[in-house]
Parts: structure tokens; sequence; C-alpha cells
């Protein structure tokens, strides 16, 4: 038996995302306003860089998907807010360092804060973020919520240093990029669903569902991410289509077209990405070397295969609005593709 | 009546740690170990780099004052082993993101981690580092501790920023430095001091004078640290005398050079802190000047009424060996400067 994929295609990836963003609406405003105040600091310059990226208008998926998950667990106090709170900090934290990491100069359609204030405050901000979301945890006070962002924390920067690890190297497989990116991305939003369940002591069984529906649907983001930034819309995308390309990163499409390509295809690729010798055209050449091997396709189908996992995960929920949202969220994620 | 500060300048000032380091020989070979461990990761660019700095013989000061003070405050468990080994990776975490952000060559009298594995990585085992650190401490599992290092853990940051802000501003004053190394340097000390009373469940008022006493001890530290960096010798040092006159880094020497100089003399610090216009001969000058205007005795006398402050405060603790070595400690601090 296949995986069932139920997902709407016709339908427009944003309305997905209603169900979730009509459960979340109330506690996100609480949300907002401790992101700001806790972003606030007498060294001015902490919230001006911070402001910069908060105010940018990110999706908060993983703070929403903090928010969905206790109230699917039934989680009756308020501890959940400051908790989301602080994963969407301990997120802005690693954007700002992936930034300097990979020497980006845009996000979300603004210029990248290192190149406004540079890679110095944008390293130290983060760190100041980090701090205070750790902060924030220890007011909540549940031990079993610690453990996992602090456990999130660690595994994340392993990630990172994964991916630095495997920076230009052609040769990385797709089971050592799948370890990179459930380490750098599925990770927060694994440990954003499971705390739900944690927060409001729930048995391990749902925990783990959890765990896992945070997981794979992280993994199918980070890939529908990765093949987009090859087929994708420039404003949509709030980044040029062809930054993962310039800066050399390894991603699914191109480790599939290196795999399925020809020796001289091979070479292509080496002289792009290991050399870093880009011409005029060559972005538009490696689109269509992943056209001709299906690259993009086959990494949205593997998106797809994740959202199936991250689906069945939920099985062991009765049926509720929020389990229904959770969802959705797979859609979304796998289908903003379109 | 004046502050009393017994401290015996004839005496070595190694021979002032003897008493800690034998009260803390056990504990700390334990800390090593679990230092060692925590530093693993598959990642092999993890741990290789983690040791560049963890081999290189640091004092350990700050898990020395979290074991020295959990003995003071009659702690019975082995939480403090843990907790000390956590707050070593704090400040190994620092010390990786301040070489970067200081564009720092040589720490320890070895070359900087950034400079032979990059920025980047430096960045991100440095997060990974702290993520361990607070892994470490949920393992602990007390809430008094985490949240005392979680707030430092912010503070240093926000010190940091607040360093970097100051950064060649030759108008920083006295009073906005000390606010700096309050933070960046002495919030660490503060709170490896103070969690010995928390972990111990200890009434306030031991947890406030221990919490003082650390404080006042890293005010005095970095001082006398600031001070070596002009007067000091190399080779003792781990690093070149005059690393601060070339990185343009404002510290209490340069301000109270600065304020007490002529006109001309402040042209002068203008060109080579705020322009980074440096000629052979200008740290010559820089040393003069600063002994013309008393500046380095200055900063050691201030040291010393700060080393005085962390005195007093331990005055509320019976005598006994723990706080005779953290008497000792102070002498150390203060005197290693001869």
């Amino acid at each position: 038996m296949g995986i069932v994929v139920p997902f709407d295609d016709a339908r427009d990836p944003a309305e997905s995302l209603r169900p979730l963003l009509e459960i979340v609406a109330e506690d996100m405003e609480a949300i907002n306003r401790i992101i700001l105040d806790k972003a606030m600091s007498n060294v001015e310059l902490i919230p001006e860089l911070a402001h910069h990226l908060i105010d940018s208008g990110g999706k908060r998926l993983r703070p929403m998907l903090a928010i969905v998950s206790s109230k699917l667990a039934g989680y009756q106090g308020n501890g959940h807010i400051r908790t989301a709170s602080a994963i969407e900090f301990m997120h802005t934290a690693t954007l700002l360092h992936d930034d300097v990491v990979d020497e980006s100069d845009a996000r979300r359609g603004k210029k990248t804060a290192r190149l406004i204030w540079g890679n110095q405050a944008s390293v130290l901000v983060g760190d100041f973020l980090l701090g205070q979301a750790f902060r924030m945890l220890v007011d909540v006070g549940s031990l079993p919520v610690l453990k996992i962002l602090s456990n999130a924390a660690a595994v994340i920067a392993e990630g990172e240093v994964m991916q630095l690890a495997a920076a230009k190297n052609t040769a990385t497989t797709e089971d050592e990029y799948l370890a990179i990116i459930n380490a750098k991305t599925a990770a927060l939003f694994s440990a954003a669903a499971e705390v739900g369940a944690a927060i409001s002591n729930r048995p391990t069984d749902e925990q783990a569902a959890l765990r896992s529906y945070g997981k794979n649907l992280g993994i199918a983001f980070q890939l529908v991410d990765d093949a987009l930034d090859y087929s994708g819309d420039s404003r949509q995308l709030g980044k040029s289509v062809g930054d993962d390309f310039r800066e050399g990163k390894i991603t699914l499409p191109l480790i599939l077209s290196f795999r399925r390509g020809t020796e001289e295809e091979r070479s292509f690729w080496r002289r792009v990405i290991v050399e870093g010798d880009i011409k005029d055209g060559d972005l538009e050449h490696a689109q269509g070397l992943m056209k001709r091997h299906k690259a993009i396709e086959a990494t949205l189908e593997r998106a797809r295969s994740y959202g199936g996992i991250a689906h069945d995960a939920l099985a062991i929920f009765r049926d509720c609005k929020e389990k229904k949202a959770m969802l959705d969220v797979i859609a979304f994620c796998v289908n903003r593709a379109h």
C-alpha cells in the first residue's frame, strides 16, 4: 500500500493555512507583544537589529505549531505563549547566524541585517536572542519543555556545522543531505510540535507522534524551499531565484541532477559549485539540467512523501479542528511550490 | 574608614590560587571528563575545533568558582559538576564568538580557531557549545540554576553588543565602560559564584553575597586584563601586548589617558583608535602617555578597590577553607599584574 497523500493540489496554498491562522490568532497577538517586549534592551542596537528581522513578516510557522499542538493536547495554562515566543527567538537567532555564515545579502525581500549592521552585530544579537529564549523558557518552568528545546538548540547548530563541512561537496549523498536538514530545519519544527504534548504532560506516544509530525513536516518544508530556490518566483520567495546556486550550496535538486547527469554535466556542476566559476547563463543551464533529469519534480515528490509520514503521525489523535488545521499545514508546506 | 584590601603583594600570584586548586582538584577531573564528552559529535569539525580551545590551557577559573561556592554552601549532591562544566562551555562559546567579532589572531598563545577553521565554523561551533551547556543544565534540573545562567547568557551578549557599539568611541566614559565589563565579563563570574548557593537552596542573603563576590571579582579580573594588555609580558599573556591598542578597543587605561591628556594627546588617540592609523612607535608612545598619566596604576587601583568589595561580600560566611580560598582568588586576580 502506498502512502496516502490527500493534498488537494488545486487549492490555493494560502487557503490551507487559514484554519491554523484562525485557531492561533488570539495567542499570536500575545506572542507578538512578548516578542516586541523581549527584543527590547537598553543597548539600542539590539532592538534595532532584531526588529529589522522580526518586522519583516516571517510566517511564524514554528510558534504557530507550538500553539496548535498545545491546543490539540488540551493544554489549559498560558505557558505555551512564552514557549512559542522562545521558539521564534531561537529561529530568529539561527537566521541571523545563518546569513553571516552564508554571506547572504537578502532575506524576506529585505537586505540582511549583516549587510546593514555588519556580521559582528548579527552574531552578537543572535546570541542575545538565544539567551532571551532560554530566559523565557525558564520562566515557563517546565523541565520537559526545556529539555526538548535545549536539545533542539544543540542539534540545529550541529546541522549547520554539518552543512558547512559539506559545502561545495558535489559528492554529498541524498542520505547525508537528509541528515543535514533533519538537524538544521526539522529539529525545530519537531520540537515546536512536541512541546504541545510535553507542556500538557500528555503520554509519551502522543509526544512521539507530534515529534514525528513536526520532523517530517520540517523535512518537507525544507525540500520545497530547496526546489523553490531553482524554480520559484523571486518576489514570492523574498530572495532571488538561484541564491543557493550562487552560494554553491548543496541541496537535493543539485544532488539529484549531479547523480543522474553525464560526466560532462558533472564537470559543469564542479566548475560552478566547487570552483565557484559562474558565467552568464549558467543558472539557466543548471535549471535546464534539473528539468532534463526531473530533479525538481523528484525533490517535490520526496517532500510529498515526508508530508505523508507527517500526516500518518497524527492518526492517533481524535478528529478535531486542531488536527484538521495541522493536516492542512502539511498541504500548505508542500503545495506552496505551485 | 577605607576599604581593607589585605593582599600580600609580595606573594607569587600562582601561590594565591593553590588553596582553590586543592579544594576543587577532584571535581575538576570529573569536569574535564564531562567537557571532553560533551564536546563530542559525529560532526568531526565540532570536537576538532572545540578541542583546539579546550586543550589550550585556560585557567578554568569560572567552573572552579562554581565548585568552591557549592562547597562553601554545603552542597551535598553532584549537580555542581555538570553546572560547572556548562559554565565553562558558555565561556568557551563566548570566546569563539569574541574572536570572530574582534578579528583576533591569537588566544592563549595559539592561533585562534577562526584563523584555522574560519569565522563561519567558529560561530556555529560556539552555538553548539551554548546548546550543549543548556542541555547539561537541564539535566541537572535546578530551575534556580537555569534562571541564573540563562540570565547570564543574555546579559553577556548584551555586554558584547554594548562593547561593539562603543567601539572606537574615545568619548566612552568610565561609567559606560564599567557597564560593559559588568555585562560581558562580570556576569558569568557572578553567576558561577551564585549557583553554589542556588543549587544548595541557601537563603537569599547568601545567594546575594556570592553574586556580589563574583561580580566584583569579575570586574577586577577584567580591569587587570586591560592593564596587562598595555603592560604585561607577551608570553605570560598568551597574546601580544598591544592587542587592544591595535584593535582600537576602548579599555580603562585608554579612557583615563584620553581624559587626563592634553588636546594634542587626544588628537593622537583619535588618530590611532578612531582612524586606526597606527605607525611604528605608536604603541610605545601610547604606553608613554599611560605612564605619564598613571593610567595603568589607576586601573589597577580600581581593580583592587573592586577586589575589596568582593572581599567584604564574603563576610557573612563563617571562616572555612573554602572562604579562605575564595579570598585568595581575589589576590590572584589582582596581583597577577605584577
